[in-house]
């Protein structure tokens, strides 16, 4: 009796997402005991202090205003022109790093990570990201026969560990004629994190000098899913700089989204920006990618990549656009202080947030933790080595106390 | 001096969009003599007699009429639950199979390719279509490192050519464990040919035969993006009874699309619908592609699937909805039944077509014929084996006299 019919490499494959495990739980106890009594720290969206789903007004207004046309119609498969020259502009600002670049419309984040995994990893071969890392970044390669590795990201001062990272890509490249490396970066997902301009000077230095006179190349594909929640605009884009005039054996790739930048989480759109010092290769890159997305997609989402272009050129409504980033940036920045404040206070370890929609604490038992905190009405993510807290979802007055009850719930569970 | 750093297989991969490079000319030509002097054939979406891309009214009135949340919001990996339910009686009708089945949402109609190719096949494996295809079924092969073999669709009395199929799914079986066998219909394009319900049971009974008593397995996609404007809802939905209790191991597929359908082609919306006599394969295919979903995109458009749950929920909605699609299925037939009548007066050949966006000229030079009518400023796109007309996008005033300006540029190449 025939009870699979999937190619090889495709059977047995599951997921149980934890994240929408964790949040069908939280709902499920907002209706039994009243939304006011819990709090939903597992959703990945901007939530204002009244609890609802935020969506940028500038925004909102000009995809609504877009003529039927721009609605429904085809995008070119490898973007609309004005969105792709836009996107740069709204990925680099001021910081626009020297040499080659050319940009690819995605589904999302998610895209530019499947484009590049599939065109810059042959298979078997093996990723490297941090050892805090979102979980689908091992879910993409392993549906695609790569594997993934990590470093670990902080040393025990809670500095940015490049010796770590320098023997991980030493190792690798002693396997392998071509290294992915993963960083995401700035206001990392689950810490909050986000790599200096020092730190990511080092990542590039490790980079250059393993691949130097060698042919050996890395991609490093710096995912800034959370740059428009990160800091001061001009301020965290400096980084990009650092990505000028790289020796050719070193191509770098920013996967941008629009889904927290400009709250259009569910219409999945992207971009993917190669920069390299070759024109041969960023000449490869659009045509490699635009090849895949044919084949995976087609075309993408024409009204999300309009409101973009629409936006970034039009000065008023790019200035609108900025200041209600920054007012939720605000609000979400205040939660995460008084979290981290009251952590100090009670003593709860917590991983260095700089900014983004998450902060971690670090802990042995995370799924029995978040058991435990589900008595309390507190809903987290549990991740491998520590717990998830959605500061962009739960509001001021029920980050109150949170970190107390977080730290209880660890004693009870580890005692 | 590095110029590649694509991944082995990725290396040299680029695609010239025939179709986007007609459609670039023809554009090019309105501007400059007009654009009532100029036939645009080669578009995939319907224009109205103004040359205006048409939107169904109803559903921009849904989807503009949608709530923020709505809107913006992330999806389940897998697809929104009510639009699960209500893709299916979309797709089917009145015409459910019986049998296990279960929906995966996907990015359009190429979506559900995607996933059937790279789960349903090992790497290395041929897949099987008609010799008159869709070009991107072969660029999703390759992509993805598989091959794609093709049957004569049609034998010299322009009938389905069950023989010619049922020679090469035994040669392919001979060779290999598994097969994937594609069949674009109702509304083929690029013929408009749909087979009919003798047909698909000719299909079915060759691959019945071939895997019966073997480990053997067939994948029937059945591609379906034109069926809202193939004939008689019902009627053209009764193909799908065929799918109803068949082996184990032949898994049917069915790529619906909101495209055409809806008008949504810029949305990026379908759904991928397996139909098994066996609980665990259909278990298997909800698990697998929803973890490639994951893998690949993250999830799908919200608003559009909402949009589609709101419409076949409500009567008065679908009504409305397919009043409009029959009185744009009346016009496009309009116009292909003009042409076929002026082709059978000029003598020109044509492709057996019975609905669909397309129709097809089968010839020896099909560039040559395609410049050679620039010259009267129309605008079509070379084939393999011909030149495909999209009657979907000219109106009625421009297809008449075009068959027999084909017809002459025809003979003016081959002469």
């Amino acid at each position: 009796m025939i009870t699979s019919i999937a190619a090889n490499h495709a059977k047995g494959k599951s997921a149980q997402d934890k994240i929408f495990g964790a949040n069908a739980a939280a709902v499920a106890a907002a209706a039994k005991y009243g939304a006011d009594k819990v709090t939903n720290a597992t959703i990945g969206a901007i939530l204002d202090e009244d609890e609802k789903l935020v969506c940028l007004p500038t925004i909102e207004k000009v995809y609504r205003g877009l003529a039927t046309n721009e609605l429904i119609a085809y995008a070119p498969i490898s973007g609309l022109p004005d969105y792709l020259e836009k996107v740069i502009t709204a990925a680099f600002g001021t910081s626009r790093p020297e040499g080659y670049i050319a940009a690819v419309a995605t589904a999302g984040g998610t895209g530019v990570i499947h484009h590049t995994i599939w065109n810059y990893m042959d298979a078997g071969e093996t990723a490297l990201t941090s050892d805090w890392y979102w979980g689908p970044y091992k879910v993409l390669c392993q549906d695609m026969g790569r594997k993934l590795d990590t470093y670990k990201m902080l040393d025990e001062n809670n500095k940015y560990n490049l010796p770590d990272l320098k023997a991980k890509v030493n190792e690798i490249l002693g396997k392998q004629k071509s290294l992915l490396l993963m960083i995401n970066t700035p206001a990392h997902n689950p810490t909050g994190y986000s790599l200096s301009e020092e730190d990511l000077q080092g990542v590039i230095d490790i980079i250059k000098e393993a691949t130097a006179g060698t042919d050996k190349t890395v991609t490093l594909l710096l995912d800034v899913a959370y740059i428009d929640y990160a800091g001061e605009k001009e301020e965290v884009r400096k980084i990009f700089k650092k990505l000028s005039n790289l020796p050719a054996n070193i191509l770098s790739i920013v996967a941008y989204s629009m889904s927290k930048g400009f709250t259009l989480y569910g219409q999945r759109t992207g971009a993917m920006i190669g920069v390299s010092s070759s024109k041969e290769i960023i000449e490869e890159f659009a045509a490699i990618n635009q090849y895949t997305s044919r084949a995976t997609w087609s075309n993408i989402n024409r009204p999300a990549m309009k409101t973009l272009a629409n936006i970034y050129s039009d000065p008023e409504l790019l200035a609108a656009t900025e200041k209600e980033r920054d007012d939720y940036y605000q609000m979400i920045k205040a939660r995460a202080d008084l979290f981290t404040k009251e952590a100090e206070e009670c003593g709860l370890p917590m991983l260095p947030y700089v900014a983004g929609f998450f902060l971690s604490i670090p802990a042995k038992n995370p799924d029995a933790i978040c058991d435990k905190l589900h008595e309390d009405n507190i809903f987290a993510v549990p991740l491998a080595a520590g717990v998830r807290i959605a500061v962009c979802a739960v509001p001021l007055k029920k980050i109150a106390g949170m970190a107390a009850k977080v730290q209880a719930a660890m004693q009870a569970v580890e005692k």
